[in-house]
């Protein structure tokens, strides 16, 4: 396939939830705003910043909806949540976010431990979601997600079915989603599934309503797919600031891929993130600072830069051609 | 690209040689002789035991002619060698190995550093390692191949220039090389980089000549360049198990790309690789056992094969397409 690859990734920074979520001592509020702010300034363009959850479930993401408020203040930054319901959509909308994702785990039985519902309801719920978002000024309305998670395999049933797949991806699209965006939950993708289940989803949603994809690197393959899924025309890519997080519901499943090795592959191929990757590995110092007991993982703030890495380029017109 | 993988990988195994290299507790020859074997056992079919080098430079590889010895008793496993000079070929050839490699780095600075040679001194070696080749009877020939080493960057020069590797590449060749093979040295590789580099030296010597790359995972992307390398043609690949070793003159230029993590990632994408990935594991455990002062690296014997992972399939006709 001759693969043409965007010039203008879209990295969405998921530290703030994704990693922190897994993180047992709270971050003060004053310290998530300090990181939030730092990465914005380093041309981070979009953060998610927390999940509408009840606060008893995950009391790092209590502060959600002051985060929120205040990242909004800074200008240019798509700011977006995870959310598991309507409830948690109402609370999102309320705060005033620019994106709201509702996860469905394509296995049904990590859906019902991991949020307590069926794929009907999780359907239901983007429903209702949708119905909100539309009653909302169009000014107002916050784009849609729904994500697809396990959908590289669940650590409980093993392979998902394509069929399966495919129909719950058409599913979210009917319930009014904007777009749907595939999740590597478990850390089981490799390269030759990413290609397959972008084709497959794409298929389905058409190629608009599908950019984003959300990897980890439980296994090592993390920037090994992200390389496919650029190559599948992918734009958007997640990762945490060093590695922190994973999900805390699927057993072994840690590991994001880690931001500033994403940065450093993207900018080493020409590719432009709009990053600047020096200020970033100051913001990986400043928030491991701030982390005392957590780990930071990424082997480019260990390494260094390449002698003669250039960085981001000013921008070009038109796309690279990478294949 | 319309990139075809050849359903058969060869993993070339150089932990003995490019680990061992930087591993200063010096490992008893049977415990080499059990790592050879063993990981030939597990369905590697060619391993690089060590280098011809002066004893007092590398005295950990000082009993390579009698590891040599040791592992061509072993059916089917090629036995692969590192030299430095006509002087390492002969000790090679007369141990009985199946392939020499003589690095060629293409940094000028980097050569003199690491082996007092200029380039013009290396191709001399080269024609002199040829003569002395060409004149054993053909089933004693071993394979010849020039290594371009470097040739993702330097750290000491930095970039290279293609015009510089395109013409070592094909002085090697005049020289009398059977093959080139490309060497990251100083984890400085990136994707799009890889596949420039390899149509590049392939444009030069021809696709039958290049058909080897030696990563390195120093910035992470060790995998994501294997992807790469896959799509463009390339079908042997080197790796470490554990991914103990690097360069030790190329400083900050550790970490070799883990045999087990890249039989992993092939495997899952359905190619074939001959190797039994579960007995590869319980290798790197005995390995590790016996080297217990090194670090071994690899993220698959942590987090354990996916639920459901079926292993690598009865070898198919035809090349799989993966793009």
């Amino acid at each position: 396939m001759a693969a043409s690859v965007a010039t203008d990734i879209l990295i969405s920074e998921v530290g703030p939830r994704d990693g922190l979520q897994s993180v047992r001592s709270i971050m003060p509020l004053d310290a998530k705003k300090a990181w939030v702010r730092a990465e914005a300034a380093a041309g981070v363009r979009e953060i998610e910043v927390g999940s509408f959850v009840p606060h008893s479930l995950l009391p790092q993401l209590a502060d959600t909806g002051e985060l929120v408020r205040y990242a909004k203040t800074i200008e240019g930054l798509t700011v977006a949540v995870l959310v598991p319901n309507l409830k948690g959509a109402e609370a999102a909308v309320k705060a005033g976010v620019d994106k709201i994702t509702l996860p469905l785990s394509v296995s049904e039985t990590h859906s019902l431990k991991n949020v307590r519902r069926t794929h009907a309801q999780m359907i239901a719920e983007a429903t209702a979601i949708t119905n909100l978002v539309k009653s909302l000024p169009a000014e107002q309305r916050p784009t849609f997600e729904g994500g697809l998670s396990t959908v590289f395999g669940c650590t409980i049933e093993g392979p998902i079915a394509d069929t399966q797949i495919a129909r719950l991806a058409e599913a979210l699209m009917q319930a009014g989603c904007d777009e749907v965006g595939l999740a590597d939950t478990s850390g089981y993708a490799n390269p030759a599934q990413v290609k397959h289940l972008v084709r497959l989803v794409r298929g389905v949603v058409g190629d608009e309503a599908l950019t984003g994809i959300h990897l980890h690197n439980t296994r090592g393959l993390g920037l090994a797919n992200v390389l496919a899924a650029l190559e599948a025309g992918l734009t958007t890519l997640d990762s945490s600031l060093g590695g922190v997080g994973g999900c805390p519901f699927a057993p072994g499943a840690s590991g994001n891929i880690v931001t500033e090795d994403l940065v450093f592959m993207l900018q080493s191929m020409g590719l432009q993130t709009g990053i600047d990757l020096a200020a970033l590995l100051e913001v990986r110092f400043a928030v491991a600072a701030a982390l005392p007991d957590e780990e930071f993982y990424g082997f480019v703030a260990e390494a260094g830069l390449p002698l003669g890495f250039q960085g981001e380029q000013p921008a070009r017109n038109g796309a690279h051609a990478i294949a």
